[in-house]
């Protein structure tokens, strides 16, 4: 019997017709489908012949994060080992914050052959969906994309938010919800000016989606009033204020 | 007679199937495209019926960069209030560095209906093709997407490099060929180490795909000595090291 192969997926945002062709093709030839709660996943009957195709909700696997992320890698690899076709279907791109090329790796040390197909990034895609472009000429001419899973303090950031500050590029601000006061203040004390235009986009590019303009001054208290919870991204810069200008 | 609408399509960086599905209607939807030379807009008579369809290269207006923009502008307008469906498709994301609010904007300021389908940007899909995830767990928690149209020292630049040295996430440079000196030199020169890991990647995502590995201390040479021209994205951070180590 043959490897099988396995190809990880960008879903992009939310809507399945954000999916690229070749991820829909790759889909459409799929023996086993891994999936989780982000992406076009809960809509996949909509636009696939799921029949005879084996769909492992991998959100639900009964684990903590990190073991489960080691069992979704040996769940690549057995299947694929198995002789199978494999889909790993991920929200966005599966190179931005989402852990993908662990899973690449995974293939890599056991001989699988493994391939990417990328997606719409959520990080640029759920801000235009609020009318924000990431860049704008003679606006910005960089955007800093940045996981706010962490605050600024803490021991394990890996990144300079005071340097980020004085860049002079749009910031967006993905998985931050918990930390945005933490990293508004750390921004605005590296003299970001306050009145620096905000806005905050909560399940963008989906029929729920909810979005609030402000100033970074202003951004976790508006967040706060509103409810504002995960997924949810945020955007920081001159651009924010392009929205309702229009 | 009612007025059309125009759709800006992000057509992704290069080969047809990386383009939406939403985006693919849009084009089957059209009465008039505009093109220029990015992304798939050479294979259109591949994937897409265009008999029928008025197709402009508007990479051939005989015209300056700045004047082709507001022709650009004026066209989709005119074809939009004489009652047809335009599509602009562009390469890349619409928002990323393409001009794409300038054409949303002339739009709104004509009452033309505009709406924006996201695509695969060149800026992460690029890198992907060469083997280097913008982003990895324990390496790097944000991304810089930056314009290398200016050498640093430029008095029109928007970017504070020496910042974006120390911000501690990976750096891709878009249209940064000509000054790839000057901004390794500026980078260097603000205490990024010299051996950082680094790639560029010309024509990435198409059958003429070359990518060159390097430091970043060495990436001008590289690209001098091999002849590197532009279409090309540049990586610099600890995951351009990671594609070898696959």
């Amino acid at each position: 019997m043959s490897t099988g192969e396995v190809t990880l997926v960008g879903g992009g945002p939310g809507d399945w017709d954000l999916l690229t062709i070749r991820g829909l093709r790759a889909l459409e030839a799929a023996d086993v489908i891994l999936t989780d709660h982000l992406g076009p996943a809960a809509q996949l009957d909509e636009f696939l012949d799921v029949s005879g195709k084996e769909l492992i909700d991998v959100s639900k696997l009964p684990y903590g994060k990190q073991v489960a992320q080691e069992r979704i890698n040996e769940l690549l690899v057995e299947h694929a080992l198995a002789g199978r076709n494999v889909v790993r279907l991920k929200g966005g791109d599966p190179y931005v914050f989402g852990r993908g090329f662990e899973e690449v790796s995974a293939c890599a040390t056991a001989g699988v052959p493994c391939s990417v197909v990328p997606g719409v990034t959520s990080a640029i895609s759920v801000p235009a969906a609020a009318g924000i472009p990431v860049t704008q000429r003679g606006m910005t001419h960089a955007f800093t994309v940045v996981s706010g899973h962490l605050p600024p303090s803490h021991p394990s950031s890996l990144v300079d938010w005071p340097a980020l500050a004085r860049v002079g590029g749009t910031i967006v601000v993905i998985m931050g919800v918990r930390n945005a006061g933490a990293i508004t203040q750390a921004l605005v004390a590296a003299d970001l000016a306050p009145d620096t235009p905000a806005a905050v986009i909560q399940e963008g590019e989906t029929a729920a989606q909810r979005a609030f303009y402000c100033t970074v001054g202003e951004l976790a208290d508006v967040m706060d009033a509103n409810h504002v919870a995960a997924p949810a991204v945020y955007v920081i810069g001159e651009v924010a204020g392009l929205a309702r200008a229009r």
